[in-house]
């Protein structure tokens, strides 16, 4: 069975079937024409769109569509990391080719709902269509922040130390990894059931993890100068600051958090772990800028934002980005590019 | 010159150059990992998300860039104003096949732009990514209403009265006029130029007008018991009305308002005009059901509302919706089904 046997409000019931009951300040969920909801008392609104495209953004050959549906919201849970928002509510624009299987769909909505339940999000509202091509996930998220402490990108100043949560290279090797098996056993299993067989690379790339609970301290403790995050490789999250806050940058490679797993992967095969690790999307981890004065209170966002902050690199006066390693200083290589 | 010449930030800077200055309530706007916006005070927000898919919702063979971009936006607003809700913000969500020309980019925001500076709406913030196949205009629209005077599908009683604004059909029509019409010099002329030349019926399919201020008299003077918009048509909008508020719906064929050319143009196929109107899509009117003591609330509506509104039947006990015409009840047939 595909989704064109289903009427639309069959898949309608079916995803909210899906979905925890909804919170009291969701006054219209799904069922009318829009949402309606109480706004966060004396709050900003925080709002954010990605799209995930077939083709683009994941081959359904090695991704499960639990996993298609886990990254396309966790993209956007990473954008209201990345501002120090808390994350409410979503609303889910679906694609569908006519030949998608009904399963595959329920398990998408699965995918989408987990991670949705784990971050206290809820699912608004949405449309869904045909899609002549490739399926498409486009998912709409709005959170919230309290006035004054968004995390923008264009706060750092020459002097401001430059940290990045976790660990970069590990989505990127994994993605390697899964186009380099032809022949995977991958084809529906959901997180809770490939967690222990999966190489932990893989596990990253189909199940990113987004850096909420960090985005949200570092909000909240005015940690931070500038943040963003890493979901078009590091070398582009740094320029991206350095742009906005009219710095330089210098980023020290032998400091970078590579994967190991990602490092021996690329090592193994012939390629230069630090740049793949710059240059590989997908890791969604935080680039944050912090105030020398400041950087104490980066120990109480690793102890409750649950995810180590490693010292990458410095702000410094003029433009332009600089990658140091060995002694030698070359330009930042280009990063992850949409339309080149 | 395609939209692959030129990179993301290139895309992005002819959006902002076609934008107005963003109010004082948008605190930050296109270009951070998301936006921030006050709500606005004292009000319910409400959300929506349609999805404009190149194959499914338009035919780039007769559908000037200009009026993607202000049909996806069209659909949004009519969202909105079938929830009484005031525009605020978009966010736009794009798909662009590789051979997409630079200059169809440029009008097609050109029309977006043009008709949300019509209803005062700012575009927040987005998404751009490279479609493998279709061109994917996905728009998600945020308004306000005062509490409790949302609109909603659910509030229509027995004896009630239903009215429809403007005229229906002619959408429907003006798009079997472009199919039939296999060289078309429309390419590319945008609403001022064109709308003079083009056939009334082409000109309501091209360029709806969707019925934002109609929608928000109704809601501020409590003269709708229930509301949505015709997007999927009349026999849709009478059905989930209906079906939402747990009555039934008898529709008189004879009073329904089918625009005359709409009329003309299906007689002259052989077609039935009731038929092709109830069951054609893209109106973007308002269906609406009136209790008959606040009946006369509908004449400051019409007289602000700057829109004809003509009953077109009446509630009653029971399920179902029924069409009367000529003395002989029928079930209502069914409507556009984007799934079958």
């Amino acid at each position: 069975m595909t989704v064109a046997d289903l009427t639309e409000r069959e898949l309608i019931a079916r995803i909210q079937a899906r979905l925890p009951a909804p919170p009291a300040w969701m006054i219209v969920g799904i069922g009318d024409d829009a949402a309606v909801v109480e706004p966060a008392r004396n709050r900003l609104e925080v709002l954010s769109v990605d799209a995930f495209v077939e083709g683009v953004h994941f081959d359904r050959a090695f991704t499960p569509p639990g996993a298609i549906g886990h990254r396309a919201l966790a993209a956007n849970l990473s954008d209201l990391a990345a501002m120090g928002a808390e994350p409410r509510l979503a609303l889910l624009s679906l694609g569908l080719p006519a030949t998608f299987p009904a399963e595959d769909f329920n398990a998408l909505i699965d995918g989408l709902a987990a991670l949705a339940a784990q971050h206290r999000l809820h699912v608004a509202g949405g449309n869904l269509t045909r899609s002549p091509g490739p399926l498409i996930v486009d998912v709409t998220v709005a959170g919230s922040v309290k006035p004054r402490r968004a995390l923008l990108r264009r706060g750092a100043r020459p002097g401001d130390e430059l940290y990045v949560s976790g660990t970069i290279g590990a989505a990127a090797a994994g993605l390697q990894m899964l186009r380099a098996s032809t022949k995977m056993d991958l084809q529906c299993p959901p997180l809770d059931s490939v967690s222990s067989v999966l190489e932990p690379c893989v596990l990253r790339y189909l199940y990113p993890d987004p850096r909420v609970r960090l985005g949200s301290i570092l909000g909240r403790n005015r940690a931070a100068s500038a943040c963003m995050d890493l979901s078009d490789g590091l070398a582009d999250a740094v320029r991206q600051i350095a742009d906005a806050s009219g710095v330089s940058a210098i980023v020290e490679a032998e400091d970078l958090p590579i994967e190991p797993e990602a490092r021996r992967w690329f090592e193994s095969r012939g390629a230069d772990p630090v740049l793949e690790a710059i240059a590989g999307g997908d890791d969604y981890e935080l680039l944050v800028a912090v105030r020398p004065r400041t950087r104490r209170r980066l120990a109480a966002a690793h102890r409750h934002g649950g995810v180590a902050l490693t010292r990458i690199g410095v702000g410094a006066a003029g433009g332009g980005v600089v990658l140091r390693r060995g002694g030698a200083s070359e330009p930042m290589p280009r990063g992850y590019a949409h339309f080149q």
